[in-house]
């Protein structure tokens, strides 16, 4: 047996993560028992949420125990199998952790076709981003042809592929993002009609405004903070609003405080909701269905940042807070 | 013919309205042309939404113009009619003004029962104020037997209401008010299970969370401001919030801040939408109709605030910022 790598939580954060955080640790592996399997780990993911489960915080998501491994959504190779579901070989994914082999119940992985260029995807546009994107849009955001769909965080693992779904549906499409690197990809890559660089375009509310003069009818919201402030004042009569992520929030240790807008919701009866991808595990096959039908057709692009080795896990992690990656950001193992 | 009193708009309030914002004129009366009647004023409603229309902004009703008559709710009896669906002696409700009588096209005016011990509830239980509380919580609220239900603002025209059908849907109600003549008439008269007085609690949150120990189901927003910042942390999984009226920050020049808390939303796959009765005309009389069966019933308690004649109608509008009235404020005017 070999042995095993594994990245556990060192202490816990005040304000932004930093390496010392993480402490990767070596631990003997042992052979699955009845029922189970064992994974080789290919790639792993890192995802901005993971930060809330550094606290000690209960959420949707217990908190990571101090020297815990931390769990995250994994892509792997089986190598050794007791689960008659699963055999040497096979390709699987699960919610497993950070380290190069796991131990598993058969039960919790789900078995992936065996087209090892789409491996990556299944943490990505063809996995839990691509499918929040997918399911947010579809079941709070709705997007109708001709509306105009405005998304924070548009360059990210999750905001590239929303964007993309509502160019499909129809939409019209604009991103925010912190660089020309970034809006550039946006609009020559994936096709969005617009793209503002926050850092540069100075006031962002008058950025917003020129380029959604009809105002803001879905804001799939990412970041929170002044972005979203500025774009809650454009929404349109009936908008919806979701929020999805908060990135822009999660290291602040002291509240932040905004500007009471509330009541824009009340005179354009708009509706804010938040998303969960779990509360749609049930449906996942649907969602799954389209991704791939839209990726073969060539009208969803996928793009993935990709750092090399378990070692840089922790690094690739602190990138996301720093906006360092371009699609969906994975740790690619072995 | 009399002639007819009218408050108009003298100038545009800062901050807080005050008496001097109002004028109060003399103009002759004409005679009803073909299609139109002549209401005599016998009710009028004030309403916070007014102050809305006191500012040159653009809203979801124009702004009043300087010299206009304050438009509102009113309800009165048919001294002429040239309109064949009225004649003299009928009662009628209609967006009108503050004035001793209007001249109004016929179609503008919803005839009502002969029964003058209702006459001043079309302009609350059973007129807007009644219907927003309906509609409010029916399409957007939703309580289900055993949740638990918050209403600030709750001994108001709207959140007394809002209570009351609670109630009767089987949730749990909690009201949250500014004396303890208010959280006594909720919760001895109205049936509230409990109710709060924000102003002499300490801390809101505190005792919001110890009334509510499940968590809060609906949210039933009259007021913004640091109560529902309250409110909104202690939200429970796919709580619903309904922004209904932001009374507190009607008077505000500058925009007020508080803290960023959409993150409760996510993490409870929350929501929060506005309302506008405006949306539901087309459905009144589906309201009305439970309306009326529930206070005939007695499980809903009419409650008015009335003020006597029309030279008193801005110190009325006045008071409701202050929280002077319990339940709705009227003016009876003749």
């Amino acid at each position: 047996m070999p042995s095993n790598r594994r990245w556990v939580l060192a202490s816990r954060p005040t304000g932004t993560p930093c390496l010392e955080n993480f402490r990767l640790v070596e631990t003997p592996l042992t052979a699955p028992a009845d029922g189970e399997v064992l994974l080789k780990t290919l790639y792993l993911s890192v995802d901005p949420y993971m930060r809330a489960r550094m606290k000690n915080v209960r959420s949707y998501a217990p908190p990571f125990d101090i020297g815990e491994v931390i769990e995250g959504g994994v892509t792997g190779e089986i190598v050794e199998s007791r689960h008659p579901q699963f055999k040497k070989g096979d390709f699987a994914t699960a919610r497993l952790g950070w380290q190069d082999y796991a131990l598993a119940k058969g039960e919790r992985l789900r078995k992936l076709p065996p087209d090892k260029s789409l491996l990556s995807a299944s943490l990505g546009v063809l996995g839990m981003t691509g499918l929040t994107a997918y399911f947010a849009l579809k079941e709070i955001g709705q997007p109708k042809a001709g509306e105009t769909v405005v998304i924070s965080g548009a360059a990210g693992a999750v905001g590239y592929v929303a964007g993309q779904i509502a160019k499909i549906k129809g939409a019209r499409t604009v991103g925010i993002a912190g660089s020309d690197e970034k809006t550039k990809f946006l609009t020559k890559d994936c096709g969005f009609d617009a793209a503002i660089n926050y850092k540069t375009a100075g006031n962002i509310r008058k950025a917003l405004k020129e380029t959604c003069p009809n105002g803001i009818h879905v804001y799939f919201d990412n970041v929170g903070g002044p972005i979203s402030d500025a774009a809650i004042t454009l929404l349109a009569l009936k908008a919806r609003v979701i929020i999805c992520g908060q990135i822009s929030l999660y290291n602040l240790e002291m509240p932040a405080e905004g500007p009471r807008n509330l009541a824009y919701l009340l005179v354009n009866r708009a509706r804010m909701e938040g998303f969960l991808i779990h509360d749609y595990e049930a449906r996942f096959e649907e969602g799954l269905a389209d991704l791939h039908q839209w990726l073969k057709e060539g009208k969803l692009l996928n793009r993935e940042t990709v750092t090399q080795g378990l070692e840089k896990a922790p690094q690739a992690f602190l990138g996301l807070f720093e906006g360092k990656n371009i699609g969906k950001q994975i740790v690619k193992v072995s």
